[in-house]
């Protein structure tokens, strides 16, 4: 948990299958309605106090604006050191995970007695402030197959969730800017998002989940070339897959990627959300 | 998850800190509010649809009401078959994981296609309608170490929790009945367990946790000889150490326990909630 001053949390990855954005000048209230799936493959971060805040991922320095602002709420200055397997940009919500990795562990590093609310709530106000997610925050604190039935954060949002267990498969094309996309015009997209999530709620299961993800990426006109045509060989092969949103991603139930004969990346379905380490 | 017919679910064991009672005539608005550890031990349940309905724990038929009424809320016929290393009517919640475990297997055998907060309802309003427990379901649902704001069912019900990971010890003398307890006079007991929540949120730190579940079991009269003995012997040699309510059991942060002499039992906080196998 914490070795002298140092403290180490995990947050796991999360795809989204589909959403609708929602905007408000109060941070903790803008977010995003939608589904996805929290990923065993994730971010660990490990914060040491230190002189100067720095920030690396995967040993080079950057600049993630998400962890900046967290360390700044909790009156922190530190090194965050992250690790990760994941691509960035490409739709898994490693800025997300950052964000909330940082809460969780300068919490337990400068002993600042936040209740996990309370992070989640930082992490996500940070994540919003800065442009780069509107629901991954809310989800990455979850686990499992979040719902989020309405935006925001602890006290504001309401989650709930598919249950689910089991491999899932992901192979990466590149990134989509996820400022770009929910800096513009979300009308359509949130329309197509809305009637996902309803029927959702309706009938919580991951076939349907996968269904009504690929509806959406097809709907909100998101779906990219190598992308479809990565979900398509999985659903000609009877699998379950769906695009990332956002990012040049597909994702599957499974085996499916493998059955349909790409090389993907594994991982499990996360039962837990962002925690201590 | 599902072999054919038959699916598998885990639910954690959870140990109450200290609580307070909320009556309600809606089983989802009844509940407690409090603060508990939960933990990796727990008990697995297996769902197979039968021609009767027919509980076993660890190989035993038994009639654990709360289990019995999950199946009925999901007009399912089935054979539960529950595995659990915790010992029974000791504090550990067993009953409470129970209905859930059933109630996440039976949804997935059964092919209900309910929703993770629909199931957890259904469990709590079938361990509260049982008078086996107030505010374990909710609890063993969300995994860490929950903080209980406010009581009842998902959509009533507001959780929290503790920053936490690590071992937790146990040992336990026997059992105490919950539905005696609850079932009584609960007037002081649920004032020491309001005093202890609002302390706990105003500094939401495993160490206090124990030091308001150590003055809560004092306050409400229900500090047992045996379990009082190996709490200050934790406390005395430096360590954190609590009577789980209800039952005849002390568990301990680290290695508590052990370095009071004691031979306990060894598990450790768990992440996660209730979820599919």
């Amino acid at each position: 948990m914490s070795d002298g001053d140092a403290a180490t949390a995990f947050a796991p990855g999360h795809v989204t299958g589909f959403f609708s954005v929602s905007r408000a000048d109060d941070p903790m209230r803008a977010g995003s309605r939608g589904a996805g799936v929290t990923l065993s493959a994730g971010v660990t971060v490990r914060v040491t106090p230190s002189d100067d805040t720095e920030v690396r991922l995967n040993g080079d320095r950057i600049d993630v604006e998400s962890a900046t602002r967290v360390l700044g709420a909790l009156d922190a200055t530190a090194t965050v050191e992250a690790e990760t397997n994941l691509p960035l940009g490409a739709g898994f919500g490693v800025s997300g995970a950052m964000a909330l990795g940082t809460a969780f562990a300068a919490n337990a590093a400068f002993a600042r007695g936040r209740s996990e609310n309370d992070l989640v709530s930082l992490a996500h106000a940070a994540e919003v402030e800065a442009g780069t997610g509107l629901g991954d925050v809310v989800a990455q604190a979850r686990g499992g197959v979040p719902i989020r039935v309405e935006p925001g954060a602890p006290g504001h949002g309401v989650l709930d969730g598919v249950p689910a267990a089991g491999r899932i498969e992901y192979v990466s094309f590149g990134g989509l800017s996820t400022s770009e996309v929910i800096g513009g015009d979300t009308e359509a997209l949130s329309a197509a998002g809305e009637r996902a999530l309803v029927d959702l709620r309706e009938r919580p299961t991951l076939p349907h989940f996968f269904e009504l993800a690929r509806e959406f990426s097809r709907d909100a006109e998101l779906l990219d070339g190598e992308v479809a045509a990565a979900v398509e060989a999985v659903t000609e092969s009877g699998g379950e897959a769906a695009m990332a949103m956002l990012g040049r991603t597909a994702f599957a139930l499974g085996t499916g990627l493998t059955e349909a004969g790409y090389d993907p990346e594994v991982c499990e379905i996360h039962a837990a959300g962002a925690t201590l380490r």
